[in-house]
């Protein structure tokens, strides 16, 4: 493609994404039919364009009259964001290989992002974690927490940029320093949507992405959610709901992300709180949601997709996979801060102190647990906390580019 | 069998009960080939007895020098206890059908047991209740709560009378008249385990059952808390673990419910709680544990026992479990006391006012919901609670005698 029809492409996907709304079969079809150009140069007169539905048409084209996409561009440009669309090396094609079902929407016809970071590196390994707006203190401090240590290991947290978990979620992988998070927003990138997440976007925006298939200023709408869900299940390796009422949208999310063979995961909670009941149905689906309670059970469960999934997530990850189950009980029975003997981590265990004494002096070797004068007490690696850098060799290797 | 044949069988069931412990294979399986009297006479003598191991024979008759069953059968009747056969009216044969599977003990030679109603009848409707005995409050609270739920829908709620989960699920059975609850003990059922629990467990008695294997004056010990749980899982539907450490004895009732292809459930729980960390095991394990939050949920997944349990458990809960997704929405958002407008209905329940139009007639018509001057409430039957006499009919009868 010459440079100028590479540019007049953009310009409609631009367009695009201004006259119709996310998600449309139709669209996405005639795009793939047809090319982004001819599509554009229809609608915007109203002229006929199967499969697109002639109402659609009606609407779009009253929507293009007098619209340039190239002031989106330029207002884009000045906000500092930038256009991403099939075929540039930033696209995710491998996370937008798109299933043909019924209620699922279509894949995104381009990507406006705002942040740093290379979109498709991010996204590599990545999980969403999402939930409730009206989050309770435990749900938020669990997304938080989970979050947190997602990013220690180097898998990015993707969420919605909401209130409540998604805040959580966003936050607590902001406090680790190690992975970008992504907020994938139903407004355009330069909106401040929740307006009380003025700060906290721009904290995204600055040291990872904000993600939105809409043109800058767009408003968010009920619809415009809904369909954003499926881009956030997605962009990720799986799923997790933190808490969810019966009828919440991150339930939305979670049915996305079975359409999209991705990982569906629930936290489960309090059977006395309504914010759970959403995540406990999802325990009795069929097939039922992976219930996760720990960080090291996301990434068992993501780390089930294929052979480079599971070999990305190499390093602290891979060396606690490796164990057998008695080794893993010994070596979560030792503390991480101050040292206890044997005889408590059997207890602990609920292993004999000979297994102890046989299991504790390998698991020293490889530099998981260490001597106190208290007894044996986690490692850095142990824990799987980041590693001081004179730990890390091939096979440890950290997460993508921070 | 003539009568003092019968009661010679009796009598060495009652000592074979003594000198060895419940559950030992090769012992219940000499008495299926042998016949229990020629057993225990061999035994008692220290003479061969196939496959009973020489190790076993050994200390058996070391164990029944100079004793004499009729004392225990006699100190047994002056507690206002009985002993129950195979054979015996009483016997709960249904659920005493035993697969042969390794990690399962063998079924209980006789059992013992304290209280006025037919062991038989009650283990008909009943559902195990077991968790740790250092429960939280929320654990506490939940099993207390689902006790008394299923007792109200004639349900018998199945225990092991230890502290915690378990007291917690009798007292709750308790607190509803309608069902006797049963205590399934380590000890004899004259033996007050845990001493603290002296008036809880003469509390059952009076009202619901003791049941043991062992003799009067029993001890409790490790080994015969981890085969007694056999016995409370067989004697049930299905399993409910309320609150459960990773490495914790409800557990071993669980996987017994699992070998004897009883239903397991959990209750999930806080993730920040390691006495919920059992439970989410399970919910992870393979197959799972069936999530549980409601005693609705709990009534599906028992119910789904062959027809004779379906039909066991009509009434109120037979007419919920009719409902259709959308009835039973509209049914779960109806409140219990004050009513609400049929738009507030539709609100809660996420369908359309339309729906909830359609809906609530017919269930009016069958009484699960009444008008009230602010709009819809439901009734006794629709909250499943006990119903009062006048709305019972034969499509509608309670559980079995209390």
């Amino acid at each position: 493609m010459s440079g100028s029809a590479d540019q007049a492409r953009r310009l409609a996907l631009v367009g695009l994404s201004r006259i119709v709304d996310p998600g449309h079969r139709g669209v996405h079809q005639a795009v793939q039919d047809h090319g982004a150009f001819e599509v554009w140069e229809a609608l915007r007169r109203g002229a006929v364009c199967e499969p697109v539905s002639p109402e659609l048409r009606a609407g779009a084209s009253l929507r293009a009259e007098g619209y340039d996409p190239a002031a989106d561009l330029a207002r884009l440009s000045r906000f500092g964001a930038r256009l991403v669309c099939p075929g540039d090396v930033e696209w995710p094609a491998a996370r937008l290989f798109w299933p043909q079902k019924p209620r699922l929407e279509a894949p995104p016809l381009a990507l406006y992002v705002h942040g740093a970071h290379r979109l498709d590196e991010v996204v590599e390994r990545s999980v969403a974690v999402v939930g409730a707006r009206a989050a309770t203190a435990y749900g938020a401090y669990v997304a938080g927490d989970l979050s947190t240590a997602l990013s220690d290991r180097g898998v990015a947290v993707i969420s919605g940029g909401a209130y409540g978990i998604d805040a959580a979620a966003h936050r607590g992988a902001l406090a680790s320093t190690r992975t970008p998070t992504i907020a994938v927003l139903a407004c355009g990138v330069d909106v401040a949507y929740p307006r009380g997440h003025d700060r906290l976007l721009r904290q995204i925006a600055s040291t990872g992405l904000v993600v939105s298939e809409l043109p800058p200023g767009s408003s968010p709408t009920r619809g415009r959610f809904l369909v954003r869900n499926r881009l956030i299940a997605a962009l990720s390796l799986g799923t997790v709901v933190v808490e969810a009422a019966l009828r919440s949208g991150s339930l939305a999310t979670l049915e996305r992300a079975r359409l999209l063979s991705r990982h569906p995961m629930v936290v489960p909670g309090p059977v006395t709180s309504a914010m759970s009941a959403g995540c406990h149905a999802q325990l009795r689906h069929d097939p039922p949601a992976v219930c996760v309670t720990r960080v090291e059970e996301i990434l068992d469960t993501v780390g089930a997709i294929g052979d480079d999934a599971a070999a990305a997530l190499r390093g602290p990850v891979g060396v606690r996979d490796g164990l057998s189950d008695t080794v893993r009980l010994v070596l979560d029975a030792v503390p991480v801060r101050t040292g206890i003997g044997e005889a408590s981590i059997a207890r602990a265990a609920g292993v004999s102190s000979l297994v102890v004494q046989q299991v504790l002096p390998p698991l020293h070797v490889h530099g998981l647990v260490e001597r106190t004068q208290d007894g044996w007490r986690l490692t850095a690696l142990g824990a799987g906390r980041p590693v001081p850098k004179q730990h890390q060799d091939a096979g440890q290797a950290p997460g993508p580019a921070a």
